[in-house]
């Protein structure tokens, strides 16, 4: 077998991730690769650091970037924060929230499920009625972009509610971050995670988290060890945050974070807000267009997120050939569903540098041409 | 506080990794990102799979390429093979057959310690003690190749002693890969992790790994599940080696991953036993220079490894200053002493990339430089 370099195809990334990067993004990822205790890096992640307090609206001064995908950053929060000894709400209104669920059973927590309908907001009632029923509960799990089902949850409702009733509050920010109105600190969220790969269009592989004083006291108080010494926070602690001398834990991945550096510096300059704007303008656009088409939504319209739009897939169209033609033909990848949606609906990502005019365009254009073609 | 993006500058590293990435890798590294389920990606994949199969020189159908650093990589191997009910025999000789010991005790498996000295290979015999004295172990681990010392032990005799004795073998690989002999399936390895910024010279933040089919099987039988749910292997598999359909599990690291086939596509070219020579004669550069600055080895001749040559910090000599000095003056990072050989050691990398003739002549030049200068 001979091998040769590898020259991907270029592609328009409107699935669920990871979303378009721009040449801006990946040329700051090409930069030479220097040591991860190097000063000018640490000088470097003391900025990522300042620059996603930024993007989470928080002053936490645990607000780091995980070496790992979302899943880890996910992970992280619950092994750190969740014991044996817990009882763990958690609300699942798709794949992601079931993933928690997971999280929860391998640490052997208490668990309590908390049910909404896949394509629909978490109910804050239903969430008060658990933890009226189950007052032992000490954290409250729920994803506030659900990326399965492009909902979108009402994360500050919900806060509220986990701190009447003296919960702590891990919340999935994957698909939010940079994409929709996020604000850790008055919203009283305690850990939080998200991936590179979405809203912020950096590279896939890396995971922001952000843990409040409350967490970080509970992390301090365990008396078991965290069941991950990779994901141990009061170990990557010591390199994200020594004052002054960094303590080596693992080489960080250098090259991604330069990137992360470089994706923050573009939200900060184009300003939080705009980004949120921006992603509802987009969304308007496409969601007009898609109107046109006869296209109807899964989720309704108060529940929607900007950022991902999972649309019915059209009746009498074959999921799989539609995506194929659009792949092939036009270079644009859409997402196929996922879990309960897996055959019946797509999911339209407008993502960080995804969320343009020209993609919108690009993408009713393409669909228009597949429909015609393939409707029987 | 205002930002600015991040312009890293040109180093040569010569420490225990991240070694010099070549301009070639890096060009490979910001090509624009594909999704992680596009067909062209997923034969990249298949690529990145038979490339690293033949860096491990192991026809074992499970060798991907993890997404997160070589501590990653050694989770995945002791979470995914050792259970609660596992006895398990770790070979410390150096910080990370430490680190092997934690991971053992976070999963709650009885542990067994054989302790050779720091900068000396692990002693078969030792091994074979420990063996003998605990009939019901199931496991033996330790380090290839000790990033925090130097020392390189016998892998081979190892492996036969562990199966004599009935036991799976956990082998860290991490500095070793592509810098000095390593043949998995003659030495009968079953799990085996590596990084990918030591002598592969890809960007760090990815971890080889190879699971043997006896690795598997254990696997397979659980049942309890494992510990992680992102480095659970029986789920990771649905992503790499699905035959035909690949799985979502978590969204790969899509440009690390093409700077990892670049890599492994140079490794090839170059031919294994070309690379495993090219490191022994830089080595062979290096301690000649180093003889003539009457600098000292910690390691012993015959278990030294060529890609990470550890020296007595010359008497007189400010350890922080002169690596300083290297870096300002020469833009060339060397190593601290790790663990034990803190203050009074370096570590001078010669993996991958980094081991040519210029780097040996530069860092010789430097460090002579430097000694004149502050020999006291």
């Amino acid at each position: 077998m001979s091998f040769s370099s590898f020259i991907p195809p270029q592609r328009t990334l409107m699935g669920p991730g990871p979303s378009d990067v721009s040449a801006r993004v990946l040329s700051a990822l090409s930069r030479p690769t220097i040591g991860h205790l190097d000063p000018s890096f640490v000088a470097m992640m003391d900025e990522v650091k300042l620059l996603l307090q930024y993007a989470f609206q928080t002053q936490n001064p645990y607000t780091i970037a995980l070496s790992a995908p979302g899943s880890a950053g996910m992970e992280a929060c619950f092994v750190n924060l969740v014991t044996p000894e817990d009882t763990v709400v958690v609300c699942r209104n798709g794949v992601f929230g079931a993933r928690m669920i997971e999280n929860v059973q391998r640490i052997g927590a208490k668990l309590v499920t908390v049910e909404s309908d896949w394509g629909r907001a978490v109910e804050p009632q239903k969430l008060e009625d658990a933890l009226k029923q189950h007052p032992e509960a000490s954290i409250v799990a729920f994803v506030h972009a659900e990326t399965s089902t492009g909902a979108s949850s009402d994360a500050k409702t919900l806060c509220d509610i986990a701190r009447q009733y003296d919960c702590l509050t891990i919340v999935d920010a994957v698909t939010s971050l940079g994409g929709s109105e996020l604000k850790v600190d008055e919203w009283g969220i305690d850990a939080i995670y998200s991936g590179s790969q979405k809203c912020l269009s950096c590279v896939p592989g890396i995971s922001p988290v952000s843990f409040s004083e409350r967490a970080i006291e509970k992390l301090k108080a365990r008396n078991v060890p965290v069941q991950s010494w990779f994901l141990d926070q009061s170990l990557v602690m010591g390199y994200w945050s020594g004052e002054g001398k960094r303590a080596y834990h693992h080489t960080a991945p250098v090259n991604s974070l330069y990137a992360m550096h470089e994706s923050l510096l573009m939200l900060k300059e184009e300003g939080l807000e705009n980004s949120w704007q921006r992603h509802k303008n987009m969304h308007q656009l496409l969601a007009d267009g898609l109107a046109d088409l006869d296209i109807e939504f899964i989720v309704p319209k108060s529940e929607r997120l900007a950022q991902l739009n999972t649309i019915k897939i059209p009746h009498g169209l074959d999921d799989a050939q539609v995506r194929g033609y659009l792949l092939n033909e036009f270079n644009l990848e859409i997402g196929a569903g996922l879990g309960q949606f897996a055959g019946n609906a797509w999911r339209i990502g407008l993502m960080g540098f995804a969320a343009r005019k020209e993609n919108v365009a690009l993408c009713l254009a393409a669909l228009t041409e597949a429909i015609n073609k393939f409707r029987k």
